[in-house]
């Protein structure tokens, strides 16, 4: 059993039971962001998590020590050709050097950890047209000298 | 007079002046994010802003006529090797299949625009080791069927 | 059952009954454009036209549900290699920093959107050797300062 | 004197003039399209065009016979990255296949020219926001069968 | 039935028979050249000239009607590695900026057709060695001023 | 004196003289494909043609020994966007593994030589428009078993 | 029967033979390099070597007409990653432009052939470490100047 | 003083004198391929080959410590197209593999180093057409086990 | 059986027995880094350490030989993806210059052999988190100069 | 003033002061490795540092401002060609997934840090050639599950 039989067993009992993501991850006490990523299999799960998700949904007990596997996080187009992922790239190469520079005007030398990090993406009402919210959070790291 | 040789401008009087991008975009009344992309060059300003900043920099006259001027935004490496720009997209590559799921189940079919687009960054305090906190924001756009 | 499946579906139901993409469309109220791109999963289908198409095409019924799903539009070639795609992408090679210019000078700073969009396809007829005419329509989207 | 030393003899002639792509291209009796292309250097242009640009924009006379040389037609960016050539990009993935089949459809084998081929761009005034309107036409091209 | 099965079919009756691909051509009143292209999936054939394969080649007869599709032209290696036609890619490199400056010297501004196009390979005999002559005919295209 | 300093003398010339690349090539004996090349710096000229040209185009004496140097034959574009010869790309694409096998039968196992080549282009007239006639030919070449 | 299926069918009858590539060849009369290649599918076979291999491996009658047929040289990685094949690429990399100064200056202008080619690999011994000789063979070709 | 200087020196005092690479390196005591590599900046020279290649070819003295520095490797072209160097390319491409077996079958596990190597270029002579020899030989590097 | 498929049985026993790669090292007197490079078929295995693995994980006996045979190492991302492996090619990319800067001070034109290579990572306890330790070691490699 | 302009000027100082980059290292109180780095402006200077390397190497006062700027991490050659910089290279290639799977088996989820890190290099001694030793040293990152 790969991660990719646990996310196609995932997707199939979310597709039979009507739940969203949001309502899978209320369900494990995590968030929709993380929650899909790892049922995707871009994330592992720690064993209380994926034993919960094994409940939840009704999968075989084996998936929940699949789910608890370390992954190999690959990613074949180096530049996404899908529209919403591609925007997003999109601003990584207009707006990279600016997060880059004002991160270092606050931080120093450093970076923001894309590993010790979190997210949240929210709809936001507006009367012009409702906009998606991103906020992300990780950990400056400052650059070591020695 | 290039968009090069206005952003060289900027950056040698700002370091005569010792500004941070922070100051300088509250003299001129925008963001820091959207003011040191429009300085780079990424950005066309509108005249009252490309005005005021060349007051508040104290460049040449001509230089308010180029900032107004349209951009062609190119990015040279499709992967960005700058260890702060890659780790945002490594974010992309990693979290954009979930962000497209969960904008997708939030709003419908679309995306979310990085035109009609802002972004905000702070400095988060916290007892682990301060946090970059990234806001994003944009219109979301649904797909017409026509 | 996956989008290719259905695509397959349609493909061989389209050659048994001997129907042009056009007739198509016309039986399920939508354009040839949107029609064929929706059926090779590149779009999806709102439910209604989905549950028209399955009934046009004598699908299974759950092809509609399948038809409805978010597709990842993706491409494998960068530069396409067929003769009459190519052509297309040499179009916006050639005249790519042209329509911008013109779009600029027009609009203000912005771009033509390809989410907001619709495209027309039909044939002129010329002395000299008819014509295709392409016609594309997209949204105005106006860069954001904030 | 190169293309490049023309164009930019050209863009420095058109800002002093305070004149539009539409204005330079009635004053030759050319389309908008056609005049900002080869002004660019991506078309030759044909003697008394060169003529009547250079005594419009007040170049040097060497200016003309450069302007009648034939370009070689380079695009350094496989994938543009500028957001308004991307959109454009992004159409011919999503739609390069759907184009091909609708114009296989209705003229049978063979391609649209484009070498045989013009462009119009204009701004169609709607109350949900002005669209931008791109019409492109191409001679039929049939493959030969020998 | 794809065109992959119906050029493995045609490849097993040509072993099967013992014949050259000039035969085949002969056969059904066409060039050898464009008759290994067909049979490739590289080129549709008209009605006729797929019914004549078909009963030349003792092929089912719904290989017909796949002759008769429209094939999506794909190759997979931008630089081809196979030696004989790495030569071919060869030439284009050292000579095309030649091949294009003697059409436009005898032409004006434009290009060879490669869909109004015909190929023909012969074998020359010469003491030192015999040669391979490859004639190439293409339709002038002149680039469209509008 | 590099070879680049050459190009640009001859066509700077050539241009002053008023001639073709088939009066060039007539002067000095050669056909116009191979003195296009060698003028362009990729093919190196005997001496005595070396000679030859710089009589006839009236160049500087030390332009004849640069004519001589063997070039570095270089093309920076692995698939080449300017149209004339893309189509050309585009034939070696479509048509090479046909040119391949028809060889293979006509020859036994081998290439046709890139080196020991030549090229001619005629224009061909036709009711229904020129045509560019490329004749190519290059010797046999078998493959060694050892 | 596919050329890899005879590879495999060779592979495996070469183990269960604990037969070496030498032997193998010295059997069939030919060399080691050659010997191997054709059996890996990277080069033809004529018929009465074919018909040698089938035998001495014990090879299917079938086998044998797929030994002559003629291969697609394909190699998949533009740049190898195996380090034993990677330090011939890099030798290529860093003397290449050098073998080209000295061929051309002990040949003139022209190549070494990689059709009328041999190669033989030996073993060296070496009081500070054994080396790997490796001789290879190539006409000279001289470029053709018409 | 960079090593791009001292290498057009050589080459500029090496056509004054009408030097061969071979008589080059025979005057220094070395051989001609790696005098050549050296010269290019390929290679770093040991200090009294640095200083007999000055005082051979009348070079500045400041010349000798830039020929004694340690070269960074670089070839732009990951693919070769200068057709001299692309032979050898091809080759690596068809017979690494073989080469790699062949080896592994002599010495076991490992590789032919190519940084302990050296090479030898000669012309042989053959009634059928002159030869290109290379001759190479590179120390077998096992690999290590721990 | 393929290298691929002991992989998949050594991972599966792993899992079953509850075993780290510490432990099966030990048990084969091996370090673990080599050990997990052979087990997943990037380094070939003496016969007695195959043996031992075979016994050690209960694999059936012909495992043994596969596990001896020479794989070919290849890697299919030039820019890996994964976090993990990415901030090692991170690190190439930042200090590769450095280290190749100091080796040639420390040692003389050469480089570190990666054939004649070992590694060990520890785990360094630290109050400010424990870091990982990675120790390569490679045998220094002179250029040859002949 | 630029880095590039710093890095020369440092380089310059060096030569002529005949200082190895440990003696530089050490002057100022800092590692040779990353001493070399920010020298080639890979890394920012603390302000101390730039002053006492500013002081050391007899540089120019400006130049302490420019070695404390923030730099943009580039590198080039997404494969790099150097041999002693691809060793490194390649042993990411090779041994990357094995140092994943073994910092996951001694800390859990998580990477080795690339920012805060430090390396050394030492000269081995060892009777069958000196061996090069890197240490590196990371801290773990643990992925953050939110």
């Amino acid at each position: 059993m790969t991660k990719e039989d646990v996310t196609a067993m995932i997707l199939s009992a979310k597709k039979q039971a009507g739940l969203k993501w949001e309502e899978i991850a209320e369900k494990i006490g995590m968030s929709p962001v993380w929650t899909h990523s790892a049922c995707m299999g871009m994330n592992a799960m720690p064993r209380d998590k994926a034993e919960a998700l094994v409940a939840v949904m009704g999968l075989p007990q084996e998936a929940a020590s699949v789910l608890e596997e370390s992954p190999t996080k690959v990613w074949e187009q180096a530049v996404p050709t899908d529209p919403c992922i591609y925007r997003l790239y999109e601003i990584v190469g207009v707006y990279g050097p600016t997060i880059k520079a004002i991160i270092n005007e606050k931080f120093g030398e450093g970076i923001m950890s894309a590993i010790d990090f979190d997210m949240k993406i929210t709809r936001v009402e507006n009367p012009k047209g409702d906009r998606v919210k991103l906020e992300m959070s990780g950990k400056f790291l400052a650059y070591n000298n020695w």
